[in-house]
């Protein structure tokens, strides 16, 4: 089995995002064969806030650490931009970070940016890293936009620069979904979404669900939910226990 | 208000513990005036077991990190047994802190150590740092013993070596934390219990409740939950928005 050979499209399979070891470890425990980050969660826990080019020190760290501790899963990062506009710069960092696979953004500081420029940083990649799953994600939709037109045209252009897949964060609409599905012949990622069930989204060919920043999310406003209730005198949220934690990370004698 | 000044027999407030600082913020934010760590969260989080030397490093750094957040808020850090024997040595890592208090605990590596040994610590420690917060934690209940005669002879010796205050996590029997609250004239800490109430542990004279490991328990606990949701196509946790994340570590304009 490879990374790659996961994405099947109309059999989608869920990719959670972690944020640091300890949450990619308790999702390798419940069964994911694959993990991928989460840029906010990562740049959140340290009090930074996302999409800056403050992220890129923070990837390298993360990254490492994931790698170090051994996870036994595949590992996708979320490299934003790429950290920079120079495609070689951009090689050489995806390069560096050794890991199956990463989400290249075609968005900086919020704007989109060319989609020749994200085309040239996915050839860089691609010829550099050939077997890094590139997952070329383009922020139309993401950043407000309805421009159907418009993804189906960069997720094309990204394809034809080498992409493996392509990633439309921030449409649940099916049908839409579904035009960039049939103009790609690269398996298709989306987030998971209240509105679209995994069974409607296979339907329309997609072939991952991405988390996101939805566990990071769900972590913090369940432990600001679990502290508020000690303080009102509530009941609190069911926890795994501390030996469960524990277990998680301590390595088996003599390994 | 000082730290010191939160604690009230009898009117206990919460003490909620984080694990780096997008958690701290997050609870800061809930308006909590005090942040306890807790060594599982920021041990696990780093894919480290809780409860060795180890989390020294470890400990610095996520408190360097913390502090230099500007939380707003006080902050005393659980630093287990002081990470040495020697108590000068203890008492250069708490200098070297920073911070409004500590738990200094009377256990290495799972056994207690001689309540002469502790209270060495705890004189030094006062001695170097008079207004640093010094929570002594004796860990009788914690491993599994219910020698109250122990645990009130322990606390005893602690408040003569100079400890602001008397932490016993591991008990939630009422009668037991009220003989240790009427044998100390210091405020006593417990941890948060689903079988003692707010209430019930303000009847008996507590003045501190802390949520230990739980929130970062209940944190990961969750996101597992959410991400095995989305797998099984069944509705995930709440959580708050992305921008309420991003909000939380943008500063304002000009500061």
């Amino acid at each position: 089995m490879t990374f790659a050979s996961l994405h099947r499209p109309g059999a989608p399979f869920v990719l959670p995002n972690a944020w640091d070891v300890g949450s990619a470890r308790a999702l390798v425990a419940a069964g994911f064969p694959a993990i991928g980050t989460t840029s906010l969660g990562i740049t959140a826990s340290s009090g930074l806030p996302d999409a800056t080019r403050d992220g890129r020190d923070l990837t390298v760290d993360s990254t490492r650490q994931l790698l170090a501790a051994g996870l036994g899963c595949y590992l996708t990062c979320d490299i934003e931009d790429g950290f920079a506009e120079d495609p070689s710069m951009v090689a050489d960092f995806v390069e560096t970070l050794g890991v199956d696979g990463v989400n290249l953004e075609d968005a900086t500081d919020g704007d989109l940016v060319s989609p020749t420029v994200h085309a040239a940083k996915i050839v860089a990649v691609k010829s550099r890293t050939p077997n890094v799953f590139l997952n070329a994600r383009t922020d139309v939709f993401w950043l407000g936009s309805r421009d159907v037109n418009e993804a189906v045209r960069r997720a094309r252009t990204y394809v034809d620069a080498g992409a493996d897949g392509v990633f439309i964060p921030g449409t649940a609409d099916l049908s839409t979904i579904e035009s960039v599905v049939r103009a790609v012949n690269v398996p298709v990622n989306v987030l998971a979404s209240p509105t679209a069930t995994k069974r409607q989204l296979a339907n329309v060919g997609v072939a991952r669900i991405s988390t996101g920043s939805l566990l990071y999310r769900v972590a913090i406003t369940s432990a600001v939910a679990a502290a508020t209730a000690v303080r009102d005198d509530a009941p609190t949220p069911p926890a795994v226990s501390y030996d469960d934690i524990q277990r998680l990370h301590t390595r088996p004698q003599g390994s």
